[in-house]
């Protein structure tokens, strides 16, 4: 039987269009060498697929996967939070300072200090920020994430949330809504008014209410609003419609008079991103536990302060790999436009880090309406989340990929490996202090970050591999093709 | 150039066998003539295919997307509910008397009769139910439904929905929960007790709660708890979620004490179906402004007393057109099996009659889980509705189709032309009066139902055709295949 020859083309295209243009079929297979080719990268990849790295990370996944996050109750920053002072202001992402730093982070932390009346007017707290008496820290290393700019100060009220596995804790402040608000880089009267009230009634209600409640459990709620369509990180209409639910009860039990607990109701209810200031540490403290683990190539963090994006992995200890913030294709509100965006900025990306947020969109197709995109699409990005990362979670399963589990644990290898950087969907700021929101949309980390992170853990001091190299790879590649 | 010869086998699947047997490579298309090839179906099917029949469906098909259902208060189903009587029993599906009555919905008659003080014993109330001085009647033959038995008495609170695109109102009493419960034939101390609850202490705050909202938009409602991953006939969580959210600030406003308050918002959140009661007179009163049209071939009516199934299409008036109530194909409850099972019953398939229940499965995959099957299966059965049906409902779009809108209104002609039955997903009762639900599942109409109608349908007095009908079909033919 005579057949026309079946045509496969790997890696550059040049051929495959060649033999298009004379009218053969041809299969494209859009592949790169590991690393891009990179003889550092290479080298590093081929130095960390070994015993101790595999083990390093089985021990990293067990205690994410292992993880029980608790919203247990609330507290003042300053008086729960490890290391904070009257002067600190924690940040979302990477260390800055404040002459690094762009509009929404530089408004927030305006904002804050307005808040803390160590400053009453905005020239004052500009100057007293670059003064250098103000202690700036990521809100990730003490424990701590927040969305946007996650500006944390000594006497906003925070959420406690406990990993029950491990006993560590995670702590987020509460969540303001959108629009003009301070972790968008809004600082007008209005928006320090909101931040008085839920101190001065909101906060003692509603941790009077968590407390009476025994404790509310994070996982199960993050559990079933991914089974509403949820993702966690910019749909939680869900997750706040859930802990609505868990919540009210114990509002309605407790001391607050029926005024306060309508006016509580009316402020969670008001905002369906309510959830995503318990989503955030719930991932926090999961993480935290798998961080520090030596050879690990788990990314444990990602996180953006607005000029830069930042990650931290389980092996390399406290040390950040940063590169650029991107900017972020997406949709925009009326009247705003690419021009009007900040890069990228928040530590809500601790959702991705976590398994959930934009690596579970394909779960959650209604979100394209606010990020952009098609319900295909959001299937793909998730899909494409299982080729980097070490475990699928059984506790987040995704009824539209019948129950598989959430594509969870970043390992930096198959980043570099496959070139393919995660998922993330987030909000977008205005570049200008003082303004807020402007849209929501898609983003990727630099594929810098990753790199960096891949050659120091190449680079450390790791036994000789016993086994011939070459053979070793031959052998896996064989197993593969088969 | 030479290949092999490339085969289609259309309808008896013999021809295909054969050839497979021979190691051919054969696509097998399973084909059936219309109707069965049945030749009254087929002349049926033939003089249905006319302008004045499109006609009429248009005008019907308009009017159920035009419906707004809005809730707009309750009252007392003696009071409010057209035609009640103190002596008035409702039920769910086709008319029934005493004597043919399933286990359940017996139970439920029990029930009901004891709540009204019109039997003090489970022995006087079947008495009294068989002594003729009880007028049962079909809920929907008084703008009325009811889940699974579906019965409501003179003294029961019902929520009232009124369609605001044309002042239609439809009623359905409120939902008691799962377990021992009087819809599923429970009538023990237990159930009558939580009903006189709901009559004294639930239903005066709910009603001042709805009442002080101005309304609330059940359409609205609907259309979100479909982008939130319910199907709105047995996954109804998303929208039992949002009503809480809608309807707590009115009932914390209101004049019920704070204990009332706290009661409502338990029992209300303790019940993820809360909100079928509210789903299932939306769309009643949507398609009864659809109902008695001329010509139409719509169906407006599919129900279930738990022996009959039945339905009504908007051309034939109030007439019914039955068969025998089927099997459900689902999950039982640990300690129950298929044994235990009733067959069909309730009104709650007005759900997919309206477009959303077991015609959204699709898009809410986590609800196999409660009644079988994988997330493709649901959404196989999803698109296999787009054939039976009139419209796209573009005020319910499902994310998980990247936002195509429900199937909506199921035509008569299309059901026995395709051979292809609606289906729905349904609890399941136990056979016994007094036991209560057993699991969940999906089951199809009995296909009689559909040919009966379409041959009352035929047989009206329809104009002579203008057009050689052979040549019409011809046309049609070529136009499709192309």
């Amino acid at each position: 039987m005579i057949t026309e020859p079946r045509i496969i083309n790997i890696g550059a295209p040049l051929f495959a269009d060649a033999l298009a243009a004379q009218g053969a079929t041809v299969l494209h297979v859009d592949w790169q060498p590991p690393g891009g080719g990179d003889a550092g990268l290479v080298a590093a990849l081929a130095k960390l697929e070994r015993p101790e790295v595999e083990a390093a990370n089985q021990a990293a996944i067990e205690r994410l996967l292992a993880a029980r996050p608790v919203l247990i109750g609330m507290g003042i920053a300053g008086e729960v939070i490890p290391g904070m002072t009257s002067t600190t202001v924690l940040h979302a992402g990477p260390p800055i300072q404040w002459a690094q730093m762009s509009g929404p982070l530089r408004g927030a932390v305006i904002g804050g200090l307005l808040y803390e009346g160590l400053a009453q007017s905005e020239e004052e707290a500009a100057a007293l920020a670059a003064s250098g008496e103000i202690h700036f820290a990521p809100c990730h290393e003490h424990s701590a994430v927040g969305p946007m700019a996650g500006v944390v100060t000594a006497s906003m009220p925070v959420f406690i949330v406990e990993n029950r596995a491990a006993d560590n804790r995670a702590y987020a402040t509460v969540n303001e809504g959108l629009g003009k608000v301070l972790r968008y880089g809004a600082y007008a009267p209005e928006v320090i008014e909101r931040l008085r009230w839920i101190g001065a009634s909101f906060y003692p209600a509603l941790r009077e209410a968590i407390e009476r409640s025994g404790g509310i459990d994070l996982q199960a709620l993050i559990a079933q609003a991914l089974h509403m369509g949820d993702e966690c990180h910019n749909r939680n209409r869900a997750g706040t419609s859930l802990f609505i639910r868990a919540i009210t009860p114990h509002l309605l039990a407790g001391s607050a008079d029926r005024a306060t607990v309508a006016q509580a109701f009316a402020f969670i209810s008001g905002n369906d991103h309510f959830f995503l200031n318990l989503s955030m540490p719930a991932m926090k403290c999961s993480l935290d536990v798998a961080h520090n683990i030596p050879h690990s190539t788990l990314v444990t963090t990602m996180a953006r302060n607005g000029t830069e994006f930042g990650i931290r992995v389980s092996g390399t200890g406290d040390r950040w790999f940063t590169g650029p913030a991107q900017q972020i294709r997406g949709l925009f509100f009326p009247g705003y436009s690419e021009a009007d965006a900040n890069p990228d900025i928040g530590d809500s990306a601790i959702t991705e880090t976590g398994g959930i947020g934009g690596f579970c969109m394909g779960n959650a197709p209604a979100i394209v309406g606010f990020v952009g995109g098609t319900a295909a699409d959001a299937l793909r990005y998730t899909l494409s989340m299982y080729d980097l990362t070490l475990a699928e979670n059984p506790a987040f399963t995704l009824p539209a990929l019948n129950f598989r589990g959430a594509p969870t644990g970043i390992d930096v290898r198959r980043v570099v490996e496959s070139g393919v950087l995660p998922i993330i969907n987030t909000g977008i700021a205005h570049r200008e202090p003082g303004v807020g929101m402007v849209g929501a949309g898609l983003v990727h980390p630099p594929r810098a970050c990753f790199e960096q992170a891949l050659l120091a853990l190449g680079a450390e001091n790791l036994e000789p591999r016993t086994q011939n190299l070459e053979e070793e790879q031959r052998t896996k590649n064989r197993a593969q093709s088969t």
